[in-house]
């Protein structure tokens, strides 16, 4: 039987991929420190559970398709705190950020159509591009520049008469980068210039250390009309498995439009909303407390990288990844290598090698992600176990 | 700023684009029955918050991108009962019946391919259709026939090197049709013979009335590679907030395929899946009683509907919909007539107007939905209701 062009053209997760590797170590009697996936171990607040337990009613009814006003609510007052007044039909409500991409992308561009993405990008970009016929167009960014972005004349050159936004996450996923608000001006100007919308994912948003200064694109004022942010609670509160994100633009015209897609799958989850709810009213001090605890995770896996000879990253400022370009000729295979030939005491790491991040071809072979989402002691660990590695690594550059 | 094709082509919701009218009737302090819709009164079976309300994990984390291990074992014994048997990776779990349609449309067809479908449908297969630019080419059903499919004949001439499926929904929604075994087992032959899918949204399976025989295309053995099941808990367990379905299908490279899909969004809730775990465990007593009720329900309306002069509608035998043909000239006006100059004793009732549920432009006109998901003595008074306003509303044929 005959499968679409489209799904056979997109990407596998590149992150999933190396799971059945993991399975065997363990089953080996290897303990492997999962720093390749972005699940975090911080505890989710326990008001979502308590909120959910609390609902009694008999008939577990379809929810509003644009959300549950109690939530979109609950979103207004939140982002008052960082100076955008979104209305009330300037929200909806989504199965995570992943919904957000998916439906910004059929609404703003058509089969063959570009977005613009720095490269590393997050894979699903790429996979909810391909699986709707959008084409990613990279600009390319480098480790030892701290994956900032390169001049306007070089973002230029990738717009044509078929580009129709520019996507990227900022925190960055995979890269850690946080981007100045000279770099957020200069995209702005660009999509002004050239019209462009801006699909800003900004799911990391808290995630920014040493008291950097974090722009939104929903600050931006003169092109408001241009930015959809695509939102999600699963990282800023720990909630992954709620499934609960947002797409938000002051584009009234392009939120109707979005809305017949959410109209189309009817609504999100009843009780994951009500838990949401409670999410956002969660105080500072929780945000603040889990800042302090990434900044010290960051620390120590940057500190550890930077220990090993040969490898190359600047430090990073936000989100809780980094991407390093390693000593080795090809980071796959040392990931494989890891997991099946090597262990310190018995113990072994788990990274992302980052080739899958990248859309230009031959890019990010000798690279490789490394998400810092478990508690110190692991990350010294993991640190001890890499540096280890690198050195006992027989196809070393 | 610039808007895709795909999504400004999209239909909006014939059944929620009424809504405001409902409203302003309500603000004015009428009683308004509402027919129009499809979220039952049942009550959700007690497991599934029980179950839920058990969740006490620290962190809420990502599930399993194809499903939890437990969901899919209880759908494996769920099918099991009507012989069908699906392996663990011939089954994908959804965020509802939606997703499932979504992403099979994705998997199947490319921008510009279509698909066939019997009108009038579920309006849902033309606006993700729309979406992923993939054309729904309707095959005429009609009202005097009960919705019964047309000859091989005339089926076979809507196919042409475009066509990459059949897709309907059976029981039917909206039509509340029943296909024989015959009708599944002819629409099995043309997809045999024109190589083409079967995507068959089965999620109203246990609703069929007076002990007809239901044919699963699950059950027809020699086309397994081109079937693909959409299922959904919604109205099997009136759950239709869990947002919780799956994808079958025993062509496994299709399956894998769908899965990058389901990997790009990482995973379904995680709570409503261990909640929707609990509902496959419910007896089958909880299914002959929900259907002895909807059954009773089906012939107040059917018996009323056939009391009211010019109405033609053959009676129906599954789902919760029936399509009246009604003796005026224009059933959207009529709908808007019913909620803003008629009541009575300050009662009105809301009803689906067809058209939208059509693909050839003209059909359904002078149709109506009526979802028969109220309770005996409302269903009696809306037929009552409905019966006096054709009786007075003055733009009769």
């Amino acid at each position: 039987m005959k499968l679409s062009t489209r799904i056979v053209n997109m990407q596998e997760s590149p992150i999933r991929k190396l799971v059945p590797f993991a399975e065997n170590a363990k089953k080996e009697g290897k303990k492997v420190y999962h720093l390749n996936i972005g699940q975090p171990d911080i505890e989710t607040p326990e008001n979502f559970m308590n909120a959910v337990r609390k609902f009694d009613d008999k008939v577990l009814k379809y929810s509003f398709s644009q959300g549950m006003p109690e939530l979109v609510d609950a979103m207004i007052k939140y982002y008052k705190k960082y100076n955008m007044a979104f209305e009330k039909d300037e929200i909806l409500i989504m199965n995570g950020g992943s919904e957000a991409l998916l439906f910004a992308l059929i609404a703003i561009a058509d089969d063959g159509d570009e977005v613009i993405v720095p490269e590393p990008f997050y894979t699903n970009y790429n996979g909810f591009g391909s699986a709707v016929g959008v084409n990613v167009v990279p600009i390319t960014t480098e480790a030892s520049k701290g994956f900032h972005l390169p001049a306007k004349e070089e973002i230029i050159k990738a717009i044509n008469s078929k580009s129709r936004a520019i996507l990227l996450s900022n925190p960055g996923n995979p890269t850690g980068v946080v981007y100045t608000k000279k770099e957020v001006q200069m995209l702005a100007d660009i999509a002004k210039e050239y019209n462009l919308y801006v699909i800003a994912d900004e799911v990391y948003r808290e995630f920014v250390y040493d008291n950097l200064e974090y722009t939104s694109f929903g600050n931006i004022s003169e092109i408001q009309d241009h930015v959809i942010i695509v939102d999600s609670v699963s990282k800023r509160f720990s909630a992954c498995g709620a499934r609960i994100g947002a797409v938000l633009s002051k584009n009234k015209e392009l939120m109707k439009q979005i809305l017949k897609l959410c109209q189309g799958r009817l609504c999100c989850p009843t009780l994951e909303q009500i838990g949401a709810v409670e999410l956002y009213n969660v105080s500072d001090d929780y945000f603040n407390a889990v800042l302090v605890e990434y900044q010290k995770r960051r620390d120590i896996v940057f500190e550890g990288l930077s220990s090993i000879p040969g490898v190359i990253c600047e430090r990073p400022t936000g989100a809780f990844y980094v991407i390093a370009k390693l000593p080795v000729i090809n980071a796959e295979e040392f990931v494989i290598w890891m997991l099946k030939d090597f262990s310190v005491d018995n113990e072994t790491v788990m990274l992302a090698p980052a080739e899958g991040f990248y859309a230009t071809p031959g890019l990010g072979k000798d690279e490789a992600r490394i998400a810092y989402i478990l508690n110190e002691d692991d990350l010294r660990k993991s640190m001890n176990i890499l540096k280890i590695a690198l050195e006992k690594y027989p196809q070393k550059k």
